[in-house]
């Protein structure tokens, strides 16, 4: 078994790490740039050690971080999401290192990394995938002549991209040209390659994605789907497990389709299915994420399994603990991810210290934060500070579980989303659990709320109005 | 539907009833002695009075209360644990005055509220009741004939006692009868009534309590049984559900006798049998408590049910939403009492200012808490300021991720409970799930345990003592 592990990340993530370390006696160490020298990533860890005076050069340097790791006598590495968590060149210097890479193999990260790669990987198992480019685009006149083929809208795509980043949408030629360029440059400058390629844009989508987590015996297994429809400009913003949207058949199907996709292409450790849901009820293979997802709380919650300590036993090397027949759900999960944003204001990062940080508890709440009261978020790196887990029995119980405990978070100091999600679950159609990916595009009266005073500001000046109505 | 209730309470208790009524959209009054105007309760309920300048005195009131919530224009009230909870009073008050009690009959508390009549009321229900008296003892000389006749060790009980109070253990004539004026004088003190029985004692057994609930319609289910054996001097610290320490038979026999004591007695809304269980795995019935309890987070754990709003769905005259069958438990759920008190000096209470607060997060941890950064414990009341629960799908799981979780909570400035519980945690009985009542007495050493600095001054230490050796 893994015995001291370095966190390649920061945030909540290195702490959701940390802690699934302790609680398998593993030491955790944490790295941190001078930024992040009070952050609770530090704090929490057994060990931390200074990366560097830059913010974000020293989590994104592979070399130094695994130099890091053996020299602070770590036997693995756990890279989160996001910074080098799918660069296989990590992997890659773990495995040479005698390091243990906790995710799928140099190899696998590779190839679902480049997406025409996982569209060919993907067609071979079977899978069914959008109708779009068999290789990377060569010039725009090869993307002009693909769209004309298939049919606007299409998407272009950085082949290396992932996360929501390098995707543009282009409903007509006239949009394709000037787009073309665009996603060039940002595939360049976000991932490092200018690789496009295109497809067909599946129009007002429902976002649909299947956790699988496979070992090294050939076994894989799936913990069910998870909705993410609910997104601003492909960026996730609430997230929801098990779908309120889909027939136990659907589930079922992607289930099976998803653990088909990850034995086919030989995948070890924890990773994600992502589909596209149309109108038409069909399902389309989008991307595959080689790593842990921020959004693993919600499957964690109707499922019962820690994920990330699974992660750990597999790349230790033992089988994976579960059987598909020993996986079950229990109720709904949701997960609201707190961004400082000012949602009024085009969601404008605001950063910032914290004057009053108080987590939401009772019944059915899970906080996965990196901040506490004083903390100071600094400006360089994403504006989540925090996520907010709820779980109920019903659909329904988790939307009130949810406004009640947004309600009960308080986060003083900056801005964040938390009012724009009590509009959200206020929305008759998200009530109902239908929605698709155009929800938040279409609906931006939701930042229309009224910024209202504190609860407990409001209570006091509630009651005394009260008291003095009744002369108590 | 109940619109609007009062909650008769304070602390922890009455932030769960806040929070039950906010997912139910139930409107929530707060009320609050001068030494809580800024507990958490006050600032969470959505109107909150002040019950006079005596810290107790208002909370116990149950005249003025009811008329607060009459003229609040309350439909209900909630009386959480402690103060007049188990008072039939309160509930015949709230009967005359049209306000409904979120509780059992008051007919059925008075009945449960004494020994000897619930002990007669599960003797006709087929319950085993432990040997002893059948009525209130006259007189110190009929103790000791009828301690003779059973056998010592005995146990003499307050008749109206409750929660651990007006309890002495006498091993012999000569113990029996200094406690007998001693337990006359606390039943008095404590429960008003002077009144004391006696029983066999059901030397070092477990704590094994089941969770009850019943509607108007004659329904009555359980959830299944805590197990409450780490207690000291019967106040309990740590509780599990289930218990790891019964079988699947004995998990079903309890059940059905607990469900049979709560229909034979007319039983509404939730309440708790409780039984010891001896070395020879022979159940007895010890009381039924007939409120809401401290420990009712960890079955609202494995159960998946919200207790507090099943109470007061049943209250508004709804039938129960589960049959038995309906009800199943997944994993293990561990609640530690986090008490303002110092361990190793006797327990005694440490009240003050709260410096600094941070609640424990990632998968599996809840928190219950009435306590903030910067709040000032007052020292009038309960030294119990927070209840931190976790969930794991194994023992093994739920005992690592209690010790995660333990070190995960950061409260500074008074004296607490946690480093206690890690000692207990670490010892291989409780780790093996083998403990009864006597666990926490016999264990004295447990309280020997080094204070460690905070584990972020730790790490600052461990790192810059190996940067230094390894030249980082």
């Amino acid at each position: 078994m893994i015995k001291k592990i370095l966190i390649a990340n920061r945030g909540e993530i290195a702490v959701r790490i940390v802690r699934a370390c302790s609680e398998m006696r593993i030491k955790s160490v944490a790295i941190y740039s001078d930024a992040d020298r009070h952050a609770l990533h530090v704090k929490k860890a057994d060990e931390a050690y200074n990366i560097g005076s830059d913010p974000v050069i020293g989590y994104l340097n592979a070399h130094n971080i695994v130099n890091l790791a053996v020299a602070a006598g770590c036997d693995a590495l756990h890279p989160g999401y996001g910074f080098l968590s799918e660069n296989p060149v990590l992997a890659e210097i773990c495995a040479k290192r005698g390091i243990i890479f906790i995710g799928p193999s140099a190899k696998v990260i590779q190839q679902m990394g480049d997406k025409i790669e996982a569209r060919k990987a993907m067609i071979e198992a079977g899978i069914p995938v959008i109708p779009g480019s068999e290789h990377n685009l060569e010039s725009v006149d090869e993307a002009r002549e693909l769209a004309n083929k298939i049919g606007y809208p299409v998407m272009l795509k950085a082949t290396n991209g992932g996360g929501g980043r390098g995707i543009r949408r282009c409903n007509s030629e006239a949009e394709l040209i000037p787009n073309y360029d665009r996603v060039v440059s940002e595939a360049s400058k976000a991932f490092g390659k200018p690789e496009v390629f295109l497809e067909k844009c599946v129009v007002n989508p429902k976002h649909i994605e299947v956790q699988v987590i496979g070992d090294s015996f050939g076994h894989a297994v799936h913990l069910f789907e998870r909705d993410c429809s609910i997104q601003r400009r492909n960026q996730k913003l609430i997230e929801i497990a098990p779908s309120p949207q889909l027939t136990e058949a659907q589930r079922r199907y992607i289930g099976d389709l998803a653990v088909g996709a990850a034995k086919a292409v030989g995948y070890e450790n924890a990773g994600t299915v992502e589909f596209l849901l149309d109108g038409e009820n069909q399902f389309y293979f989008m991307e595959m994420n080689t790593r842990l997802q921020v959004e693993h709380t919600i499957t964690e919650n109707i499922t019962g399994i820690d994920i990330v300590q699974e992660q750990i036993r597999v790349a230790s090397g033992l089988p994976l603990q579960y059987k598909q027949e020993d996986i079950h759900y229990r109720g709904f999960a949701m997960e609201f991810r707190i961004n400082a944003e000012d949602p009024k204001n085009g969601f404008l990062p605001s950063f910032g210290r914290i004057t009053r940080y108080y987590a939401p508890g009772g019944p059915g709440v899970r906080t996965d934060a990196a901040m506490y009261s004083g903390y100071v978020i600094p400006p360089y790196y994403d504006s989540m500070c925090a996520k907010l887990t709820v779980w109920n029995l019903t659909w329904e119980g988790v939307v009130e579980r949810g406004r009640r405990a947004l309600d009960d978070m308080v986060v003083y100091g900056v801005k964040t989303t938390i009012p724009y999600y009590q509009e959200i679950l206020r929305h008759p159609d998200f009530r109902r659990g239908q929605f698709d990916t155009s929800f938040v595009e279409t609906h931006p009266e939701l930042t229309n709320y009224v910024v209202r005073p504190p609860k407990d500001m409001l209570a006091a000046a509630i009651s005394a109005a009260i008291a003095a109505h009744l002369g108590l």
